[in-house]
């Protein structure tokens, strides 16, 4: 397995070829066996499969080919309602409408989401996360027709891999991992850090494509701008106020 | 791998035996081929090996035994502190400081997390999520010496299994799962998902333990109270605004 997770890349194109509900079964089987908060479960899994509903997605993802290319896309979401629910119908008076419980149930969205794609990918399936799932969660809500106490956190798409993608660059282990106590970053440790990615040839090319003068303006200018960021924190903040967790 | 997940289980009981640096490393080396967000790879890890600093983590994770006997702690915290910082110094002006980039951050965060936990069952070691990080997150913050833009959102204890602990229980997968779109719980839905559940007799023993006439009221009254939920919904709200997300 450790072979197989150093190995691993995220997978953008798909086979034309369908996932067999027996193995969509047991990777889901599997996925609920991650660790979860107080065994509580705070999470729903809605699967995509159809045509048109994977065409109602898409804009919602910014039209990533994955969601509709994919033969399947999954939403994983964040879900105090179903246990609210058991707690009303057993005499229990619950006070999970906060936002200690909503990150009670991002966490545990997140262990099931990425249990399954461990899974997923030793079965030689591809995987690819969609960041897309916080930006318009309004739009997801109405589409999967998510209740009260339900917010979509993340989705992947999913299928058989058509090719090999290139593996993408990281970080060295030691700008990541901290020994007892947070070291903060002097200028020194960040060129080194970041020096191997400012290398890279198809680093350098998105500084010439987007016309840019450095790889981090990439980031600011174009792919993540303060605009678009505080703009979608405000979305996602009245999401979480309409869902009933604020 | 797919026998290894199916199979695990939570483990909170740890051998008087270290981790090796060469094993850690690799299991952190293969956690960061996790997937993340635009490969801005929004996390820190710390290790925690030091008996004194798990002293001074103990109460923050109100005392649980694990903290003190495991051989590794390990927080992983949502870091957006590196980037920024790389930005600042590439003439590129981030906008970072939001609920939304949190999000991204808390995402990447888990994914790394699980991917980590995931290979380190594999190997034969057990492992054990602590979900009292976000409840006391300002203290955490204080004893890992954590900056502006870097919150702690999940910890584990990491060490080899001392027994193998009874595996517990899950709900079934038509609970979890909807397909297409979410299907809302009737009554009768939430009788028949949560029977099996109710009928174990480890779960009886929890109502009888603590005077209650059912197990959902062992959540709401005992182990997840409205109460607290709502005073550690502050105190992280109150984190986030402190540390730069709000």
């Amino acid at each position: 397995m450790i072979e197989g997770l150093k190995n691993r890349r995220t997978v953008r194109k798909y086979l034309d070829k369908g996932i067999s509900d027996d193995l969509l079964n047991e990777l889901l089987e599997v996925a609920c066996r991650a660790s979860n908060t107080g065994n509580m479960q705070l999470y729903s899994i809605v699967i995509t499969r159809d045509t048109e509903q994977k065409k109602r997605l898409a804009p919602a993802h910014f039209n990533q080919s994955m969601v509709t290319t994919a033969p399947v896309v999954i939403t994983f979401c964040a879900d105090v309602n179903r246990f609210v629910r058991w707690c009303a119908q057993r005499n229990a008076e619950p006070g999970f409408d906060n936002f200690q419980t909503f990150m009670a149930a991002v966490i545990d969205s997140m262990l099931v989401a990425q249990t399954f794609c461990n899974a997923a990918e030793d079965n030689g399936l591809g995987i690819c996360y969609l960041g897309t799932t916080t930006y318009n969660a309004d739009k997801i809500i109405e589409i999967l027709n998510l209740p009260s106490l339900v917010v979509p956190i993340t989705t992947i798409t999913l299928g058989y891999p058509d090719g090999l993608p290139a593996q993408v660059e990281r970080l060295p282990l030691e700008a990541i991992v901290h020994n007892e106590k947070y070291k903060d970053y002097t200028a020194d440790d960040i060129n080194l850090y970041y020096e191997a990615k400012e290398s890279l040839a198809e680093n350098k090319k998105f500084i010439v494509e987007n016309n840019k003068e450095t790889l981090a303006q990439v980031f600011t200018d174009v792919r993540y701008t303060k605009k678009n960021n505080e703009y979608f924190s405000e979305v996602f903040l009245k999401v979480l106020k309409d869902q009933g967790f604020m």
